[in-house]
């Protein structure tokens, strides 16, 4: 099964939605002209193509391997990923100051997709190696930076977070890792993390870690983490490789999925202490640490739309190839699948929801980079507010969604898709991960609500409310039965999104049990209303190039009828969910837990 | 991770729901007592919970394989299933003429759910000899029942169902096995069958094969097909075993789940021919495996409530167990995670949809009872529209809810689910055949479309509506705020599976591609009102004992809070279906073949 990335949507995202001119016309985003942004994204299609997705069968078949303490991944990895390197796309969102090529997010984002999507495995090396550097580059000494980021940057060294441990799970109040001063600058590490993605490996030279920990004075709870830099092996003066630090990979995960992904036990200290360097502040290890899982958590989300292309792609494949049973309307003889109603149902709810997310995914790195370089600073801190709004919901429901997504194309494959040749079954056991780390979705959700919505008292979320409302009015200009349906399926829609971030602002201190029973359902529905607004956009995007005779017109067309599905049936869903939140506490906390 | 029967929710639904007392009264049937019913079901949920279940993640660790021409099963397997079937319980339903306990339908079906539940992998055995045993009953000559019955009733032998062609896929039309007439009474049979369950292994004796094939001057298409007999050993006039006949297995499948369950690619006639016997008359075999498919789909609708249960279990006993992050609404430290209230709403998700999916499918095994036993033939023919109707709904409903239940089953473990260890993601990727195989749920969804809604203009349909409607009346006398709720949504539902209903009959003449693109949709509409009515059942009772002081209160109110959740979070999605199914044909039909 072969991925190609959707090259024509993308641009189109990156074009009419999410305003590329825009943002290439911020300082420092000058590079990102539409030339050159092709240009990008053309050839890192050929490299995924060529170089990446062949590997992930390969990897699901014979996984990353642990023995006697060190990791040997998957044939073919560890040249794929050198030739990733030399090709410069690890450094395609990073400075240009260390090696770099400084395009914006936008730019870096669909470069994201692509990787993901043709093979979320290999994808992770890259992934937590951006969160290091994003850490590094907020919170990092200027030695830290000197020493570290251009061999991040350039891919010759990975980087990996370490949060979790074996009593803790997600709740980082938890966290037992001590880290020793040495009176020399440097801390002495002893602790066990656990799930740490790639946290051995033998794709480079060196890893580096990135620790959460305690200091011996340190207030318990999350106000006393600190963050550590903890390479794999020590790095002499001139930066050549010293000696092994004191962490070792003890084991890795037998997993469900992404099993060519390493998922290590790290044992910190058992010889003597892991050497390792302050980042920051002491106690300020979680407000790095956030800064990093915000990106983190962003690229999640854009693996839920790369693994929901992928696998939508296969499976319209199969559909086209297999010949079974006549076409309802009648046929001279069996006809491909593609022809039955269902088997079009669910490649349509596959197909507008990856559409959907890429688009609500794109808007969202369009305001990150408008907060980050827009000169005037209140325009700055507009488009963060709406962009750390967005975050969670990215991440929760991109990620919901392509679960959902994965089974549909497993369905469409029939007996074949159970069948672990085909590939379909994979994306099913691959997708399993993605509500699970980097914060579950109702750990998404906890945010969306605590920190997002009631912290200001709606008022982002009403922000966004207000420009749906926009794309209403212009839809209701519209006559044809499209626009009539996706327009009344929008105002439903924002209606009940509306109301739900009343009842959340409102009961959240007089209830706050109830609140957080409709979390998750609050964050579905935000998804699903967000993405809604971003297809009614593409969907007057396209009827104006339609009018204008301008492009491809059967592009155009499928986006207004892709459109129309998601509005009729995923959209539709939106007062389903309202009531869910609204009127659904007491179902949720009827029992007592002895009744379970 | 273990598994419970529960035999407290199984009995109230016996009692309560699907009158044992008024099936007990049917001529036949005397012998299932409450006190019988009692006791069969406890030893069942002895032996389940003692043999069965401890098998489950050993098939899964140490599946099948393939060797030479032979399977060899799980180590385990052969001696559970000589107790399985030396404690009788392969006869449950069968009739005392034949060896087994001739207990209706509505015993059967707990049982059943209790051996799927506890093991999906070894309970098809058993689930493809009831079909193979239903279909010789049915239509097998004198002969054919003094030879085969007694062996498969007393799970001497297994049966084996072999529909599946290499180039056919779901469509029978297709179907290319030849079988030769020899004269003498006996057919040779020539073709490749593919994923036939339990197709070869080594837990019994002998296997009977049953085979669709076409006989030489058989019509094209459905009407051409014929049902044999094809033991793979052949049996001499004594009853003992002859020579192996000429089938032989060529491989199995590495597949996503039930991976202990052996699933086949059979080769007949690659030696001269496979001896196989007629069942029947020629060119009915068709109609003689849908009696057996019938049994054999209700069968999956009970593998899904099964399943479901017991990634119920095993979510809730993680829950309860797993300490982390604070209560909510403050407590002095970390809580187990049973208190975090997106758990507490995956939970009762999990647990409503079971056992309102439980409710429906031991009503349709009464049903079932009443058409096969009731002394009066326009009762019989009443109920047995009735029961055909719910087929469909119980097996693609039952299935597509259990996807969904194993999945929150796997994020309620968060990071642990992910781990194959935790036994979560086996139900997670066993639950994965559900939905298609025994028919996919498109094609349960066609069969309710075309023969159980179409061919009687909805009567059936609205029979049930109706029955709806006198639940809706009866919880309108109720005052309290969670039978309010609970009529309300069940208002809605009815109103929109009414409409629904009507809209399929206007519409399959004029529009058949519209109607079929809500296929699917109508049927989950179908299975959620259908659910919650039986749900809103299940309340009323269990407020007329909590009104009388009689039996266990604290079970009583949370099947009262459950039937709640049911309510405000699965009922609540049914207005959106309707949407999705009333408008939402132009969506799913908007792309050209090219388009995609």
């Amino acid at each position: 099964m072969s991925y190609n990335a959707p090259l024509k949507d993308m641009q189109f995202v990156l074009t009419e939605l999410a305003n590329l001119a825009e943002i290439n016309a911020l300082p420092g985003c000058e590079d990102a002209t539409p030339d050159t942004v092709e240009a990008v994204l053309e050839e890192n299609a050929k490299f995924c193509r060529d170089v990446i997705a062949p590997l992930n069968r390969v990897g699901d078949k014979d996984p990353s391997y642990w023995k006697d303490g060190t990791v040997t991944t998957t044939k073919g990895f560890r040249e794929a990923f050198k030739a990733y390197a030399e090709a410069g796309w690890q450094g395609v969102q990073h400075p240009q100051d260390f090696g770099g090529q400084g395009l914006p997010k936008l730019v870096a984002t669909p470069c994201m997709e692509m990787l993901h999507g043709a093979n979320l495995s290999f994808a992770l090396v890259a992934l937590l190696s951006d969160g290091a550097i994003e850490a590094l580059l907020t919170a990092g000494s200027d030695a830290q930076k000197a020493r570290f980021l251009e061999p991040l940057v350039s891919g010759r060294w990975t980087g990996t977070m370490n949060l979790t441990e074996p009593q803790a799970g997600s709740d980082l109040a938890a966290v037992r890792t001590r880290a020793e001063p040495q009176g020399d600058g440097t801390y002495k590490l002893f602790g066990t993390k656990i799930y740490i993605t790639y946290g051995d490996h033998d794709m480079t030279e060196n890893i580096v870690h990135l620790v959460l920990a305690r200091t011996p004075d340190a207030p318990p709870g999350v106000k006393g983490i600190s963050l550590f830099i903890v390479p794999k092996f020590m790095i002499n003066d001139d930066g050549s490789l010293g000696a092994r630090n004191d962490v070792a990979c003890v084991s890795i995960e037998h997993k469900l999925g992404i099993k060519a992904s390493p998922t290590a036990v790290l044992q910190f200290g058992d010889n003597g202490g892991a050497v390792g360097t302050l980042v920051g502040e002491e106690n300020r290890g979680l407000e790095y640490m956030f800064i990093m899982m915000n990106a983190a958590r962003f690229g999640v989300g854009i693996q839920g739309v790369g693994l929901a292309e992928h696998a939508y792609q296969g499976a319209v494949a199969f559909a086209k190839d297999r010949v079974q049973s006549r076409d309802v309307a009648g046929s001279s003889g069996p006809v491909t699948i593609i022809h039955h109603p269902d088997v079009r149902r669910m490649l349509m709810s596959m197909r507008s929801q990856t559409e959907a997310a890429r688009a609500l995914a794109y808007v969202g790195a369009a305001l990150s980079d408008l907060a980050h370089h827009h000169p005037d600073e209140a325009t700055r801190t507009a488009n963060l507010a709406i962009y750390e709004y967005l975050v969670p919901v990215i991440k929760g429901w991109a990620t919901e969604m392509s679960e959902q997504v994965a089974r549909d194309g497993v369905q469409v494959h029939g007996g074949m898709g159970f069948i672990e040749e085909t590939g379909a079954a994979q994306h099913y056991r691959d997708a399993k991960i993605l509500t699970i780390y980097e914060g579950t979705t109702a750990i998404q959700a906890n945010d969306l609500v605590g920190r997002k919505t009631v912290r200001d008292g709606g008022a982002v979320a009403k922000a966004l409310i207000a420009q749906i409302r926009d794309v209403e009015r212009q839809l209701g200009e519209a006559q044809n039965a499209d626009f009539v349906a996706i327009a009344q399926r929008l105002q439903e829609g924002s209606a009940a999104l509306e109301q739900v971030v009343e009842y959340v602002v409102a009961n959240i201190k007089t209830d706050v049990k109830a609140v957080f029973a409709g979390s998750v359902t609050y964050l579905k529905l935000a998804g699903i209303v967000l993405g809604g607004w971003q297809m009614a956009r593409a969907a007057l995007a396209a009827q104006k190039r339609l009018d204008a005779g301008e492009g491809d017109a059967a592009f155009y067309r499928a986006k207004i009828g892709t459109a129309r599905f998601f509005a009729d049936h995923i959209l539709s869903q939106a007062p389903g969910l309202r009531t869910s939140i609204v009127d659904g506490a007491a179902g949720v906390l009827a029992l007592e837990i002895e009744q379970f």
